[in-house]
């Protein structure tokens, strides 16, 4: 059973994963050589493959676990987390540790072995999304379940390991994560003193400066921010004020599909298709909601927003330990690459 | 002029390297292929290719710049930061910027060219922690600073770029990093409970149990940390309690470099000669000190200590945004590996 253990200094939990014993020599000569097409477990027709589905849309009908979807969510068969037992939260002399239970899915983007999410239409992008956020409105009811990170590696540098078929992941936590605990804090503290929204405001700021945005659409702003860790690191930031992912409307996830297809079309072209990563920051599970004054209100100071990053630069010995990063190109120059990138793909339908 | 710009999230200060202009297609195709030994920098006997030296130790002596030393600090032909011009702390509009004052030196951990300092003698790496010392207590004079990093990168995918000469690097900031201020926060908050220090509890006990321990001299502890997030994590922790990593003692200093060897030696041995990364945490400068009851007061509650990480893994996509690692070997399991594999060298003169 993998165990969450939790650093004595700055509170920071991780995953110990117990249970996949290696030897050190697995390390050193660890490659991840690319699985032969026909052997990916997440093409369509190769159902048997993977662990049941949790999930499928399947526009045109046909039974579970056959042919005929378009989006298909299934259990990792690696799972970093346990689905089955007691959190059981208890100390060891001065350290405090749980069990590692969560769930960790997999939700594949469509049925043909296509890599990279950008060369999917905006159609299939958008069944995509629209199977995260029902699958992170199911974890939810989940009461052990705290947060869901949904996140996507592509590329073998980005973690996508040997499988190369576009795939985002889920994984639920009986724990918020620490960088999650610091922008609610930040973002708290903001509105505090404010009585608004801390990325609200940054929005309007953006937009009147336009130098770091790269698109704009009737829903959604995508741009660099303006302290970038990375080249080329995006905020994609829907313009209506929410704390919650699932709150998207249904007009907004299809304008979110398109921003998709132009912001990994556009990285694709710019950086001849580099690895990246994103991630979903978005309010936590078992907040109390509508408890205005309260500590855990989060509903107007949060605004949930998609980090990603390609990855592109080493990252060196200081920033790991220090949190502190060098970017050797500034955000503003990254922006006027992306917004002179433009690809051609279907305007979303109210634009 | 590079700048730091704030997070306006959650604080965190980045270098935003202005004048580094790089096209995109650069991070596409840059690859770095390892100097020819002949054209090193860093070799006895080519002083000119570097800047004039700040500091060399000559035991033997001989003229600045020329041969005759055992180690060599040089600044930085690549700055990430100037050390000539005004702070300028100032605002755009919501954000918070400064100019990218600091100082950014190379210390070159011997005269041979030598990649690993796995394979310098203790004497020599001695040497190379005397001058770092020397450095650091050098750059606290300089009022504008508040912080020195002292790191090392070694291999390729560490960040060591195309030099493969033994050497570390020094960076002054104007600020304190994130994380060191997370440490300060959290140790002294266990201060303010306890009236004890957090991390000479962590070794007490971490000593009774024995089983994250790799070993133990008269003054340090190399231990593998309970929330490890990486494989072969080391921190490597002096008993004394200390805040401050200058306030280091003569017989101390023997005695790290004696363990640096051994636990350098042990990596290489174990991991088939990984890539890795150190990290000084020690406290800021210009901190208020004997104030008991200041919250600048750290004296008490830090412990300084080095943190060292082989860089075996990949690091996916929510473990970037989220602050969320998992670690697929337990500390303890890595700490026996290491236990095991002891290397020969002269032992500590005290021991």
């Amino acid at each position: 059973m993998p165990e969450l253990r939790k650093d004595p200094v700055i509170g920071r939990w991780v995953i110990i994963a117990t249970e996949r014993a290696k030897r050190p020599v697995d390390f050193a000569t660890e490659r991840d050589q690319p699985l032969p097409p026909q052997e990916c477990p997440f093409c369509e027709g190769r159902e048997g493959a993977t662990p049941k589905e949790i999930l499928a849309l399947r526009p045109n009908g046909g039974g579970a676990n056959g042919a005929g979807w378009t989006v298909r969510v299934v259990p990792s068969i690696k799972p970093v987390l346990r689905i089955e037992g007691e959190i059981n939260r208890r100390a060891k002399g001065m350290y405090d540790l749980m069990a590692g239970i969560g769930a960790h899915e997999i939700l594949v983007e469509g049925p043909k072995h296509v890599a990279n999410a950008a060369d999917l239409a905006v159609e299939q992008i958008h069944a995509g999304l629209h199977a995260a956020a029902a699958r992170i409105a199911d974890l939810e009811r989940e009461p052990r379940f705290r947060y869901v990170l949904w996140f996507k590696n592509y590329g073998e540098v980005a973690g996508a390991g040997r499988i190369q078929h576009a795939r985002s992941q889920l994984i639920a936590l009986p724990i918020v994560p620490k960088r999650v605990k610091e922008e609610l804090v930040g973002t708290r503290r903001y509105f505090e003193e404010k009585e608004r929204c801390l990325l609200c405001d940054l929005l309007i700021q953006e937009r009147e400066a336009g130098t770091r945005v790269v698109l704009e659409t009737a829903h959604f702003v995508a741009l660099c921010p303006f302290a970038s860790r990375f080249p080329f690191e995006l905020w994609l930031m829907p313009k209506r004020h929410a704390c919650d992912f699932r709150a998207v409307r249904p007009e907004e996830l299809r304008d979110l599909a398109w921003v998709f297809k132009q912001v990994l079309g556009r990285l694709k072209a710019t950086l001849n298709d580099p690895p990246y990563n994103y991630l979903l920051h978005t309010a936590p599970f078992r907040r109390q909601r509508g408890r205005v004054g309260h500590w855990r209100t989060i509903e107007e100071d949060f605004h949930w927003h998609i980090e990603l990053i390609p990855r592109l630069t080493r990252v060196a010995g200081f920033e790991w330990g220090s949190g502190f990063y060098i970017n050797p190109m500034p955000p503003e120059d990254c922006a006027k690459y992306l917004r002179e990138a433009a690809v051609a793909a279907a305007e979303p339908a109210h634009v």
